[in-house]
């Protein structure tokens, strides 16, 4: 298929890579010129600008924050100017509002809009391991599917409302980020207790939760390696707003998410911002004053 | 090897059935005379006293709380007329204070002590696939394993400080009530959002957590089906407290626990008391009055 | 002095009346021709656009929310076309960020900028019994001081930082917040205990909090009288939520202000849209399930 | 009146003093021989035994926690040898759980049972102006009337289920500590934003809140004067706990009273064992990393 790309960031370059190696056309664009050009070393082609991305068979966006889809979408005239046959699929985890407002905005050009936020890092991306959430028109979803296959190792069907997809992915997120915490509140007791957190973590993860995420951050509250970020702690204080957020628009308390959030934030007020979002465990540790032992 | 077994619940029992099964000698005393009998007839003999339980080359004991183990060790002569070649195999979960007792009345009466919960519940326990726990002597744990070995699938040693393995056993707990709240809140977020709850957990387990403990919860959770109860709500409670007041020995604050704790007291405000422990994701549905609808 | 007046609700023209009655001249404007039309009944005259108020001595300012604020003072030419002895007084509770906009383009234009919000509620206006809270230049709180005193009993200086008014207003705000939920939190667990909330909130303000804005919120909690509405609780949830936003600029995690938000939310969900911000403590009184006996 | 006292503490010893100095004889019992001493020194005679004290017209107790309540009153045999017409008024804060023990108790013996708990710190009984909060029969309440006019400046009555002042109590220092713990916030979002959290709370004191309690606690706060402790922090903790334990005997989740409780326990961990109850408010400060600054 010939499709456009944008926003070619470490995501984005593995999917794109990806999709080249799959035999389809790719065009690019990104703000960044070293982006572009990143992924034309990896065989695709630049756009000269985001319009010039959203023509062929389908437009693929993979944009940082909501800021970034708007200004993409919602405030130029590059929907107004798409090709009728285009479908346009929504990569990004997008905040619910944001995914409504440009569900309609599609609606309204006549654009087929396909949600399809993703589960995995980039290093999952690379090998193909992303899990795909997608929700939008059967057809349109049918059509794109193809691209899908190209980039991750299952789809997930979520209806044909497209924010159907956006709350399963931030649901879905705030799931893990409550499981790293949870993993912190434990590793503390441990440590509080004279207990090796590893050998603590060793055994509930080998007993009950033996996946490749949990024991991924099991071993780096363990071990309390928190740089470099795989997933910067900025983002999980981001996602867990979306999720309140999420959660407010319907009237629903999110009590162990407000936690999260309070965490997030002493863990930025004590220098985190750089650091894997997995740092939030030392919260557990400063307030029992574990650290300073 | 011949063993005695002090409380013969649906756990205890199951694990009797293994060690009858694995060709030891097992007497078994319990309160109650029904239980007591379901023992017998799987094969074991009948203890007039939990003394007469307590000789032999171990007594293993599954009490449902501290006030049972401190009633039948610490408030009776048992300890004092014990063999001095008898292991005590502690399987219960018990605070962090009562085990600190237990453990330092065995030394004193020179009584090798060893503290083994497991992670299983008693479906688990009649398959063998509990996860043993053991903390205590080496040299009594490695005299004991061959009755780990019939009973569950793997031992994981957390060195000679019984307590430890207390603490790993109320952490882990810990780890597993944040799991299901956090199902409970991001169920609750795609239920009010118009998306069936199956439809995102299906998603978030078979994407990130495909494991036994998880998918289990999740089906109970999106089904909403909480009777009858595997494990009900007022020992998720009790669980929850025994990490609370293990951290206050500690000066840690857990406010995943703190939440779970007010969560688990609305379930039971609102009928939980025979119902699963994850019935404390009825708390977010009831709060955003999604129940009414 | 010759004042402009914008924004005429239920606060401004309480304000508007006493600023009459002390002989100052005032010039109003709302967006709601009804509201005009009560200022000038209460004498003061009526200005065509906001602009056309924003001349003269001063103009004071009593909007509604951020938005209304940027329409009026950075998303329009008012603050250009303003005479450059005028001082701007903005009495409304604005966000930190959005104080800080203004603030920020009033400097930019040359416009004397006192930011004034006011402790109190439309009776209290009325009676002139307004705290004024005032940050700002010193000179132009000196030339401004007879309108406060006007309308209020006290006018409290707190430096020359405009946003110093801002965050004080909405930190105090947060402590009655909090103050009613503490009282609704012990009213439930008095009721809880068969024990009458008024016996109990009788003696807690008789004895120690002997102040009006407790023994007001005392009476409505254990009178469960919630409607009609002083302050309604939609209001309630934006003024924690600037004290939740306030925080994050500083990466201040706030707990109580994480429950209150949770708190009102399930409030909301439970039909008080339109009840009184103490309202909040039926919450509690709820999810012990006391609401039902 | 003659009457027994049996615990002269800081508070015992001022409530001593009032009654001596009213016309009052009084024999006192303390464990410790120089708290007792202090006491003779005030004009209170000695009692050899608390048996020797519970004689006479009424005894007051005034013990510092559950566990010396038990101790003398319900596993001793001085109920059994009290006289008939004697009054027992236990002024100390009980657990509603001990409380409704030694209701029962002294129903069981005939013994008169007043429970009366009080507002006030040291000081202030010292000048009388205890607030006193009784519940029991009418008529034994009226007995020890005197008693209380001479130590307090208001008796509260609170019907014939003595448990009733006891809920009474800790509920109201549930209030105090809320409010503590709200002034904190409010002040560490001032520090957060460069303003004095002396100006902020002189603010909101001054305007809504001017009473004695909370304008000594806002001047602790502003101060950060922590010690020497009025109230130590320990003592908040445990009055949380009761408060926490109450609301979980009737199912009633407190989410202010968890917030407090893990505070309580950050302070802890980070030195304050000695520190006023008020320190808890450094947990806000140190959490957004304002102590370093």
């Amino acid at each position: 298929m010939e499709v456009g790309f944008v926003g070619a960031g470490r995501m984005g370059l593995a999917m794109i890579r990806n999709l080249v190696a799959a035999g389809h056309g790719v065009r690019v664009f990104d703000v960044s010129e070293a982006a572009v050009a990143r992924a034309v070393a990896a065989g695709a082609t630049a756009a000269a600008t985001a319009a010039d991305a959203v023509r062929g068979d389908a437009v693929l966006s993979m944009l940082p924050n909501d800021r970034a889809m708007r200004a993409v979408f919602l405030e130029s005239d590059v929907l107004a100017r798409a090709p009728w046959s285009l479908v346009h699929v929504n990569m990004a985890t997008a905040s619910v509002a944001c995914a409504r407002e440009l569900a309609s905005a599609h609606a309204a050009r006549g654009v087929a809009y396909v949600s399809a936020p993703v589960f995995g890092r980039p290093e999952m991306a690379a090998r193909r391991e992303l899990n795909v959430m997608a929700a939008g028109p059967p057809e349109a979803i049918d059509r794109v599917q193809p691209l899908f296959d190209a980039i991750g190792r299952r789809t997930w069907r979520l209806g044909e409302e497209p924010t159907s997809a956006n709350v399963t992915k931030i649901a879905g997120n705030l799931i893990v980020a409550c499981m790293i915490e949870s993993l912190g509140e434990a590793a503390a007791l441990a440590r509080a207790h004279a207990i090796p957190p590893a050998d603590l973590l060793g055994v509930v993860v080998g007993s009950l939760f033996d996946v490749p995420i949990v024991r991924t951050y099991a071993d780096l509250v363990a071990s309390e390696t928190f740089e470099p970020a795989g997933f910067d702690l900025r983002l999980g204080l981001k996602d867990t707003q979306l999720a309140l957020a999420a959660g407010e628009a319907v009237h629903l308390p999110l009590p162990f998410a407000s936690v999260l959030r309070d965490n997030y934030l002493d863990a930025l007020a004590h220098g985190a911002e750089t650091k894997d979002w997995s740092a939030i465990t030392q919260v557990a540790t400063r307030r029992a004053a574990l650290d300073a032992t």
